[in-house]
């Protein structure tokens, strides 16, 4: 086990109306607020007007940035620093799913840097005294209503690239699965992916003496291999919906990865070149490309560990390890696709003309990967399995 | 899954040599402050010299409360409440197991009631603004590095009571587990019985649809059961010596009882009128009285729960829920035999004659428990089983 800090100090406030607190949390911080959200679907289904009015009832003076899309684009970002600086704000509130929550980091580390919001982005600089945010989460799904990480797209350059930072984490985040019960099939299905890679990413790594980190991975595995197909049958389950909520939560907070040196993430780096130039949701993305990345990967040195995966998460005993490693892949890969999602990308109308220059972007900064180290050919070699 | 709150806001500064970050830490608090610590074992190691010449080197200044014991006494409390107060200090940071570190949060809270701190303990005055305090754990057992709770004997009375306040979580916690080399076998094996015990309190509730709680409780409970017995044999090995230690954080910094209504906790309300008078090790007596109230409080309707807990962590697969039951218990007291645990109180040398007293006492303020209510008498037959 390498050595770590860790403080997951979001307060999570988890369950039904937990609304209510809302107003006294962000008076925590500031009576000047900016509100962010998506497309409409908050507002469709009330919760803007709700969160309005009880910001109203203790007289918070809020702003309005609305129409941030999936897979958020840098220009939100500079919209949302321009209002805060205009209008004198000192807290940004999220409501939504993670590419608002994102943004919203974005946007408060943005308010207190002289330059372009992307250089967070192309590690030029580094957030310092970012404005407090917290979030009402509508899609569990990324995790980042609990951490410090954020994915912005440039839309100019049709990059799509991390930041992160401990000073970035939500000061609070409303978890009410009641939120999710209108999230479609598709979305939750993809949410519930979502999930799962983010432990893939860190339980495939070549750390050892992390039994309990491992173990904790496979839990949450198990929770949305449970739950997961029940919320497209059963979209108002509550106790399927809170699980599933606290699992995208608790997968990404850091508690997985805690003593190993880091997650692989080589597969969110080549789903983020997919979806910076065809919009793919990110959830359908990794379904995809997750198994064949696990193909690429597999040797005799790691079987062992895919093998562990698929006795504890799927109960899959074989003699071999190599044997036990190609059924946990094929189990994930039946799971994925008992939710519907897609395991080839012509299946989503991905075309692989730009293959190799997804490849050769998904490199730009050196070859990515812990588990395995992959280059811009391996890459390529691994988009040309799942076209 | 029940609403909840969770902000496990302590600062974890896990691995070999992280008291290098301790100086920095304590001044985001005070420059002043009490160091707390028990019978000598942190002399003789060497670890409170290394402790005094961090601080020294960043010029702050210290006072000493030694000779806490094991059930820590409110004498102690007082004293430590008394120093602070005659040298206007601002912090304080215990070094030691959980006695030490439960001392220490009572002395916080203390420190800024006019009353007697056992106030707390009686229910007639809850933790206000308390003194800052942080830790370095020497121990792997009662979580306490990690939470708000403490647990306290007053020696005139022969009564240990709980009191807790999430104002009372350590700021930060140094967990190095090469502090915990040292530790005997019997204090080791009593750290381990501890550690799971938290687990089995937190795990038997009558709440439903906490799938993600109880699989996370599971993951503690295999990683005990799998280094338990290492730390015994190998006291250095390194690997089981961290995964226990993170194991005793996790166990009772809130993630595995978020969502359930409570803890049962009448397990550890018993052992504290044992201990209260025996002076008995806490993780020793755990390891008689758990398998004697798995057994009391058995039924039908809650043998799902037991068969549960041995098909995911002990493999029992018996067709009857009663059976796997059965023989859950008897593979959690086989565990704890095997780490030469003793199973009845004679083997401590504890008569019997007092059980009545206890079975009193344990229930001065009503009955215990929450999986099955215990009353007096119930928890008097628990201790005839046990003696």
């Amino acid at each position: 086990m390498k050595n770590f800090n860790f403080q997951a100090g979001t307060k999570i406030l988890f369950g039904k109306n937990k609304i209510n607190e809302l107003a006294d949390e962000v008076l925590n911080y500031s009576n000047r607020i900016l509100i962010t959200y998506g497309q409409g679907s908050v507002v469709k289904s009330g919760l803007l007007d709700a969160v309005k009015n009880k910001l109203e009832e203790k007289g918070i003076f809020y702003k309005e940035l609305s129409g941030i899309q999936p897979n958020p684009r840098l220009t939100s970002v500079k919209e949302g620093v321009q209002l805060c600086k205009d209008h004198n704000l000192g807290f940004i509130l999220a409501v939504g799913g993670g590419s608002i929550i994102d943004a919203t980091k974005a946007m408060a580390a943005g308010f207190s840097y002289d330059g372009d919001p992307w250089d967070f982005m192309l590690r030029k600089a580094v957030p310092e005294n970012p404005l407090p945010l917290g979030s009402i989460l509508t899609l569990a799904a990324t995790g980042s209503e609990m951490n410090g990480g954020a994915v912005i797209t440039n839309d100019a350059t049709e990059e799509k690239l991390p930041m992160g930072s401990d000073l970035l984490r939500p000061k609070f985040s409303i978890l009410d699965p009641t939120y999710t019960f209108s999230v479609n099939k598709y979305q939750s299905a993809s949410g519930t992916v979502d999930i799962m890679s983010h432990i893939f990413e860190q339980y495939f790594t070549p750390d050892s003496g992390t039994e309990i980190q491992d173990c904790i991975a496979e839990s949450i595995l198990k929770t949305c291999i449970m739950y997961g197909p029940v919320v497209l049958e059963e979209p108002e389950n509550y106790e399927a919906r809170a699980n599933l909520m606290w699992a995208s939560s608790l997968a990404l907070n850091g508690l997985t990865v805690t003593g190993k040196m880091m997650g692989d993430w080589s597969t969110h780096m080549i789903e983020h070149e997919v979806s910076a130039i065809y919009d793919l949701t990110h959830g359908v993305g990794l379904a995809i490309i997750f198994p064949h990345w696990m193909e690429y990967v597999l040797n005799e040195r790691n079987a062992f560990k895919f093998a562990r995966l698929g006795k504890n998460v799927f109960g899959i005993a074989e003699e071999s390890e190599m044997d036990a490693a190609h059924k946990t892949i094929e189990a994930i890969r039946n799971f994925f696709t008992s939710l519907n999602m897609p395991a080839q990308l012509t299946e989503v109308d991905i075309p692989s003309d730009r293959i190799k220059e997804m490849g050769e972007k998904a490199c730009k900064f050196g070859p990515i990967g812990y588990f395995k180290r992959l280059n811009a050919e391996a890459v390529t070699e691994i988009l040309e399995m799942a076209k």
